[in-house]
């Protein structure tokens, strides 16, 4: 695979090097580009694991999929590795979950210089991650994400965390993994919707920082949506790199949350929390994302610190993709409560985050900064332009 | 309380600084002296509290003791604190008690900023560190040590952990508290027994980089536990300071253990987890810790590397403490696993911590350099001297 984000290092044959984290004094880790590490004689993925006691963490479904090839590159490259396979569903996070990844620690008998692995999505990835860091005061752990969510946005950061007693993400831990592995072929098996939710993560980092990202996305999301994300190759593999490598530079200042609450990643993150509450989750953490940047943009324009025809972009862009940019569900009250509700978040402070071009976003700190008027003449444009769209059979559905 | 280990700075009325403690970039913590904190004018420990939601976590025997003085604390200087009592025994330190705390965080509505505290002994210290790991991926927390132990040896550093599976400490965390508060009057009512344990680690600090402590400790331990240490009470505050001081020091090096695994503090602790577990945990730490400091002394002496003037005086400040300097228990082959196994954790050498005079030690890194002859003189010799001691009706129980 050739570089697609300009390093040129290979610490295994046939992986990039996409970025390299550092957390604090001690800690840093690599995220690594490469393709189809669990073929037998590949030895990407192999080398990582060869002479260490290896407990890898994962799905059904992805045990289903992929779980021969696993014991395939076991056996033929001599791997010492045990499967745990864990039902990694959101309302499964919890401490019990945890608390059974240690115990298949214990009884594979993992010393400190054992390893896990999480092979799944972000639930695999949040429950391995605590673990990881509980198991003898923190063991080292791989990232191995097999979700588009996972290989672009927070799957390959340090944060895990779980519910607890009803409380989402009330426990969990900044955790910094040893290495992230992105293998791009695990897209190829991903249902279309979960591919569309990876989609409104890339928007935002792209709108947040790179207009070239961006430009990939709005251009080829249909090709990419319908190939498993692996048609146009060079696009496919670019957008990822590059978007995984976005995120981590945003990432980096603040790896931790302990130096500020104004994050430009959480564009898209102000709105979207309580839109998927307001559904009672029935929509996906990347529809209301979605629906969020579609609202920033649009309060952005309404503003007058977004061109027209740049919003109108942006709108297309998520449409393009297959993703919601209103929904009823949207009122003024709802709106006026996320503000209030993530400034608890943000010490107090509203941070909106709003694109004011395509690569460039500012906050609108303070309640004052965004007049009443403004957010409910943004409400009503989405409204209609989503009610026309629906009218007009849009889109919305074109890939369900 | 005048400031015995030179530092001036006052950060709250009546207390002294011990120790600054620096973890990472972004981490560190103070530890203060500080006389009576619970009592309803001192300011320390209520400024600490002050303005913010906390949740103290304490023990059955703590809460009969202080708890009525905690109480009239928060009335008196109007404090947010809601109590959480828990059995602090070794054997119940599980991811249950952990949660219980989880629980009650949760229902006292502790937010970012809330605080734990826990008052209490280490297992207490232990629960509580892991539990604000855990909480919000990491909210604030005060060590309070109400035992000997506590106040100078591991209960102002960074480590928490539980027990799993029937494995010691299998689950853990480095959690760096925001302060630890030493309150010297709380061991006026700890037992006398647990007195000595902290004695053995004061002795064992001493022998590694502080012959005034350990003059101090010799001179004065009779006085020092008949008073519940508060007597000569000078001689009191400086063995406190410094032991703790001195601690923080050899762990400032290598707070979280990956820079080596060669630790001055390990002396003492080489033999002494065999010799807890073959009595089936009858011997307390502090003992095992005792005996160890026996036999390494010995083995000094009997290598050459240690004036046998000052292996009296090593032996007879550990009687003085009423503490075992051995037991039948301790054969060759115990020592000898007990050698192989630590290896296993010290990256595969042994590093045996010898003294080599009152205040100075060094490692004995490699398995040769303790040849076998020596191992069973020195046994031999230590067996010979107890049995002495014990025909004589020696200094052995004499605080029993």
């Amino acid at each position: 695979m050739e570089s697609l984000t300009g390093y040129k290092e290979k610490p295994c044959a046939a992986s990039d090097v996409v970025f390299r984290m550092f957390c604090s004094q001690h800690k840093g880790y690599t995220v690594y580009a490469s393709e189809r590490i669990l073929e037998p004689d590949d030895p990407t993925f192999a080398e990582m694991l060869r002479g260490r006691k290896v407990l890898l963490v994962t799905t059904p479904t992805v045990a289903r999929l992929y779980g021969s090839l696993v014991n395939d590159l076991a056996e033929r490259q001599s791997l010492s590795v045990k499967t745990l396979i864990l039902p990694c569903r959101e309302n499964m996070k919890s401490l019990e979950l945890v608390g059974d990844i240690c115990s298949a620690a214990l009884a594979c008998e993992l010393d400190r210089k054992g390893l896990l692995v999480a092979l799944g999505g972000g639930v695999c990835s949040d429950l391995v991650t605590l673990a990881a860091s509980l198991i003898r005061r923190g063991i080292n752990y791989i990232r191995v994400p097999t979700t588009l969510i996972g290989q672009v946005d927070a799957g390959v950061g340090i944060k895990g965390a779980i519910n607890f007693g009803g409380k989402k993400s009330f426990l969990g831990a900044f955790y910094p993994p040893e290495a992230v592995l992105i293998d791009p072929t695990f897209l190829q098996t991903l249902p279309v919707a979960h591919l569309r939710y990876g989609m409104a993560e890339i928007i935002k980092i792209a709108l947040i920082c790179d207009a070239e990202l961006f430009s990939l996305v709005a251009d080829h999301s249909a090709r990419l949506l319908r190939s498993g994300f692996q048609d146009p190759f060079a696009c496919s593999r670019r957008v990822l790199t590059l978007a995984a490598a976005r995120m981590l530079e945003e990432l980096q200042a603040n790896p931790y949350e302990d130096q500020s609450y104004k994050r430009l990643v959480d564009l898209g993150h102000t709105f979207s929390p309580a839109i998927e509450a307001a559904s009672s989750y029935a929509f996906h953490h990347g529809e209301a994302v979605a629906i969020d940047l579609a609202m920033s943009a649009t309060i952005s324009a309404e503003l007058g610190l977004l061109a027209e025809a740049e919003r109108e972009t942006i709108i297309a862009a998520l449409i393009a993709a297959g993703l919601p940019i209103f929904t009823e569900l949207v009122s003024e009250q709802l709106c006026l409560k996320a503000l209030r509700d993530i400034a608890l978040h943000r010490a107090g402070s509203m941070n909106l985050v709003i694109p004011v071009g395509i690569g460039r976003a500012i906050f609108l700190e303070h309640e004052d900064e965004l007049p009443l008027a403004v957010l409910r003449r943004s409400l009503k444009r989405l409204a209609q332009e989503s009610r026309e769209m629906e009218n007009a059979e849009s889109a919305f559905c074109a890939y369900g």
